[in-house]
């Protein structure tokens, strides 16, 4: 019987909302809070509908809140008295959350690094940073509970623990196989999709960081369930933790599925200056480019019911057990449209969401509670891989994967 | 000792207040009018230093008109009594000029045919409709009077004066070599570029137009001065007068050339909607995708010093002399520096402008001086093809050039 905090009502607060709702033995309470209250409210609605539906007996209730203001959400904590705050607003408000939670010694979970707004560095010295004061304060913060940071560095913990005596390879693959019909369209902040892109990747290699131009290196990979898609080798935030919590790693690389014509788009409209984040003067009036196109693009929410097809992420091993050489793979696939019939959102909300419910089920429940300020894959990854073939990520197996070269 | 009144400000209005002062045997005085009556000041300083680099004695005046108001426009002729009102505002404003020149009793020019702002449709019957009204005037109305349409007529007229007995077959090409840097910009309206290729393309075959899908039709073409290049079968307004006006003729086509990459970035900004001239809602305030468009793409006045290369743009024809087939290709090229070393606009303005002088000219000095409306190639080729040699657009020939399939 716990009570939650819920900070953000888009896209992946709304698969949270809906899966504390189903995990209502562990969240008797939530309270979703956001600058909108309106879009919180909604949320609400939509979540009371799908309680009946699971016969779920979670009581909702929402506020108002800036979480850029220490101060307000110090207030909104401790008139709500939550045990856990759900971090699922936007990556540049990390750090006033987690200080709101060490003024009131509450714990806290997030789904993504904290990003400074000028410079995306996709780091985790800035949260790294409040080990100390979070031991000293007795409370627990998980970051990156989502997929990928999240899931994926649940697969390491679990394939370490259970597969391999020494992981020596790890490659980490995010497919998104889904078609909304659009010849272009982003089902999230097109900026955060320019900006891996348009960086240079890198991957972790003995010891260090091996920097790549961006989409430099491109591999074919058939995907389970979906098919032959072309990946590009990515920077991504989990690889410096992962890096240095799985013991005897040589490697560990990310790679993310675009499609051709959608990266086209993007390059295109990069070139025209569409994705600026440069304000114009425009009949008088400073408009930044990239917040115009996003204002032309189909709104992320009218995705949910048109995306058609899978998404399949995870991890491929390479390591020893017993002496032999050995290949693991193990991932999820998740259906688009079955996400959009259960909660209302498609894949790539849900695959973020039910992961950050789970983590904070994992805390609630005293499997994950421990002092200090933790990556996922440093907790026992048992119960959580438990939860999710539970709660709608059931994880499937490969024994003698296709592996990256 | 003629009055010109030049309606417009923009890059090919420049290159004609240039080129009547350098013809200042004819045009003794110009007055610019346009909407934005510092566009016309600015203008008149620059052609005032060209003036004296040309020993030109040309007076020139400035004034502000809205060209869409014929109540305007007729007062501003009485004030000014020109011999002529040389259209190069927007082709949406073709028919108000006609009816204020109609009421004034003053000859008329442009260089593009009028379209309704709602309907794009390259036709001339509203034009045509002013047949018997000009005639009865007792003034004269030269539709086209640009490069394409106009010296592609006046080239059309030459070649059945001079090297046919009949044509049978022309092909217009028009091909811009020029390179302004950017990955992608537009010299010009990139609405009307748009709605050229995205729209149906069409020829005129044995009487009647035969249609095609947009850009079905691909050919690619070795210009002389410029090189090989991919050119596309497009609908062109002057078409439609060739077709009548050339007589035996069995086909005529127009192809542009388009860059690969142009063609890319014009088809994903369309994609996303950034074409559109649909208005969207944007912070409160409806702004046309399309407008917003325009605003973030470099400004067409800042391609003119940094574009190099050339245009190359003429007629091919195929036909009967003496009982012979024969071929003959007459064209010119055009350098965008030396453009815009010599008027301040690169060679798209220019090869549109100049033809504009000299079919003024042309009525003014009383060789095309006849009550109707008539388009570039119902008039006597000569005395204008001797000026398009001494005013900067020099003609070549090849009477064994390699035909368009």
């Amino acid at each position: 019987m716990s009570r939650a905090l819920i900070i953000g009502a888009g896209g992946v607060a709304g698969v949270v909302a809906h899966k504390c709702c189903e995990n209502f033995e562990v969240f008797s309470d939530i309270m979703i809070a956001s600058r909108t209250k309106e879009k919180c409210d909604s949320l609400k609605e939509r979540c009371e509908a799908y309680k009946k539906k699971v016969g779920s007996g979670t009581n909702i209730e929402t506020a108002k809140v800036d979480a850029d203001s220490v101060d307000e959400l110090i207030k909104l904590i401790n008139l709500y008295k939550p045990q856990i705050v759900i971090n699922v607003a936007l990556p540049y408000q990390d750090l006033t959350i987690m200080d709101a939670c060490l003024e009131t010694k509450v714990d806290y979970l997030d789904t993504a690094n904290y990003e400074p707004p000028d410079t995306a560095k996709f780091e985790y010295k800035w949260q790294w940073a409040y080990r100390e004061k979070f031991e000293k304060a007795g409370i627990t913060a998980i970051l990156g509970s989502g997929f990928d940071p999240g899931v994926t560095g649940v697969f390491c913990a679990y394939a370490q623990k259970h597969i391999f005596d020494e992981i020596n390879y790890i490659d980490i693959l995010d497919c998104n196989g889904g078609d909304h019909g659009y010849p272009f369209a982003t089902n999230f902040n097109p900026e955060i999709n320019i900006r891996e892109v348009s960086a240079n990747g890198s991957y972790w290699q003995d010891g260090k960081w091996i920097e790549t131009k961006p989409m430099e290196i491109k591999r074919e990979y058939n995907f389970d369930e979906v098919g032959v898609k072309d990946m590009y080798l990515l920077h991504h935030e989990e690889l410096e933790s992962l890096g240095l919590n799985i013991k005897g790693i040589k490697r560990i690389r990310f790679f993310m599925t675009f499609g051709e014509s959608y990266l086209t788009h993007l390059k295109c409209l990069e070139n025209v200056g569409m994705t600026s984040i440069e304000p114009i003067i425009y009949e008088g009036r400073e408009i930044i480019p990239l917040q115009f196109l996003k204002a032309v693009l189909p709104d992320p929410a009218s995705l949910g019911p048109r995306t058609v097809g899978k998404t399949n992420i995870g991890c491929i091993f390479t390591g020893k057990k017993d002496g032999e050489e050995k290949t693991y793979y193990l991932y999820n696939v998740c259906d688009h449209q079955e996400c959009y019939k259960e909660v209302g959102s498609q894949a790539v909300s849900y695959t973020t969401g039910v992961p950050a419910m789970i983590g904070a089920a994992m805390v609630l429940s005293g499997k994950w509670k421990k002092p200090g300020v933790y990556n996922v894959e440093e907790m026992d990854p048992d119960p959580f891989m438990e939860d999710l073939n539970k709660f709608g990520l059931p994880w499937k197996e490969d024994y003698a994967p296709i592996l990256v070269d």
